[in-house]
């Protein structure tokens, strides 16, 4: 069994790896590719924190992978990194443990940059020259890099509620320091003004800008509510959309923010299309210019297996 | 994060403390002091395996468990462990993960014996000379072993099935190694014709034995049900008994020998005494030289938990 620390995993990493990886993931998702029981999770309360199980295999696979991601959201106070993680690799073939990815969590983080990026892939014919990133913790900031290197975007705005707005600033600044144009808006109607591709990687539960905000010929991808009770979107603009797209259809149900859209009636339970098979039949998605699109994003296990599978093979497990 | 194999873990093992922590395993779960959610599985069909992911937390501890067994049923063949695994153990207060223990599925084994042990104990007032041993297995053999070292037995009597003749004998002849008397028995019937105590562990699906061979007086520990679908008692065998023990309620009721005899009709649904109650309080069990009395045990993540933290304090993490 081989550890593998992070500044391992970092030395091997490839976004257009990841990127493949995932898309595989999607892909095989919406063909029943994989084998991923419910996820198992622990809570706690002081100080407050979470532990996700996610599990499963690939039938074409050579290994099985546990994914464990944790969070500890008090853990920023102690000058600790929130998120943490570990990855295991065991054979499908014996059971023996191949390798235990001591990732930090982020081989998660590289997972979810891949699933929004992909995602935003889906309006590349449009060829959207302004981003706007809601949110601009970690996962906004990777959102922000990975989205404007893969479809040649030039300017980020960026929103953060107002207890945010210096990490808004700061995210801005970084981007800038990479040579993009980027700015921290002061309000959610100045970043959708501009922006024709939209992504929101934030833990809010409630929407975070009204739906008349955004702009005909807008492309919207959604990954911050994964779980019960987080939301990003106003359930009404989901009834402005001509497609809408979803990483797997009973979770976004469940608790994506698809959810509040068809429990409001606003739009019906099979409004949405398979995000894997929009990307492995990118024809099948017909939008015009004038088009509101959403891509709903939950996070599903077949994401980490591609991912797991993908760092042994970089790294000759 | 620290990696300890199973030399360093098999370094520090002492009987006395595993059997300590689990006995505090089961008390605690009878008070329900730990938070355990469903455990997670993962079946593969070729070759034939299985993944049980166990995980949770003691509400007073200061680290959270997650517990991957495996057992892939083809590895013998292939001169590799059935068994395998990886426990790990994460701070409570930060998520940071404290260590994974490589232990090859020896945990589990270790902490199993000292759940077949403490429930042997039960029967100590009536000083049981000869024991049963139903299986020649891995843990057969630690029944065998840890249950005549605590108990002061002087004879073993082993049976298995017939297509594991030899390995009962070869069992014997170990056992008659370390200064025990210790023979295979040809039936079930020769084995319980002296044996007032009993432990059962198989992967059987089937009745190990009739109900009518056993003897008053007997007390039986049966831990080889510990999935749906297996079983190892003649249900009638619970209607003869007088007092019957189980490590989880609910569990037993699902999959344990337990489950059969009520299903049955034979006892009601409540006719069990949790072992943590009569472990903390062994006066509550009042049995006479005469009476059957049944332990029916499945695993409980608590017995891992308390094993895993014992690990934690004796390695000094």
């Amino acid at each position: 069994m081989k550890i593998v620390t992070l500044p391992e995993l970092r030395n091997v990493m490839s976004r257009e790896a990841v990127l493949a990886a995932v898309r595989k993931a999607y892909i095989g998702h919406a063909h029943q590719r994989y084998v991923t029981p419910m996820p198992g999770q622990l809570l706690f309360d002081e100080p407050p924190g979470d532990c996700h199980i996610k599990y499963g295999y690939s039938k074409a696979g050579a290994v099985f992978v546990i994914k464990i991601a944790i969070g500890f959201y008090g853990n920023a106070k102690l000058g600790l990194p929130v998120n943490n993680g570990l990855v295991l690799v065991l054979s499908r073939t014996t059971g023996e443990p191949v390798a235990v990815f001591q990732d930090e969590g982020w081989l998660t983080s590289w997972r979810t940059a891949a699933a929004g990026t992909l995602a935003a892939s889906l309006a590349a014919t449009r060829k959207p020259e302004v981003l706007g990133v809601f949110g601009a913790g970690h996962q906004a900031e990777l959102q922000a890099t990975w989205i404007t290197q893969a479809m040649g975007i030039r300017e980020v705005r960026i929103w953060a509620r107002q207890a945010d707005a210096d990490q808004a600033k700061n995210l801005a600044e970084r981007l800038r320091g990479m040579g993009l144009a980027a700015i921290a808006g002061r309000t959610t109607g100045e970043v959708l003004e501009e922006a024709r591709l939209v992504v929101t990687a934030t833990p809010s539960n409630v929407p975070l800008f009204p739906a008349h905000e955004v702009r005909p010929g807008t492309h919207i991808v959604a990954l911050g509510a994964d779980s019960p009770g987080k939301q990003e979107l106003d359930p009404t603009l989901f009834g402005r959309a001509r497609c809408i797209a979803t990483d797997d259809h009973e979770q976004c149900l469940d608790h994506g923010d698809l959810s509040y859209a068809v429990k409001a009636g606003i739009i019906p339970a099979d409004a949405d299309q398979s995000l894997g098979v929009l990307l492995e039949n990118p024809e099948f998605l017909d939008l015009t210019g004038e088009d509101i699109s959403i891509v709903d994003l939950t996070g599903i296990p077949a994401q980490d297996i591609e991912n797991a599978a993908l760092f042994c093979r970089l790294l000759g497990l």
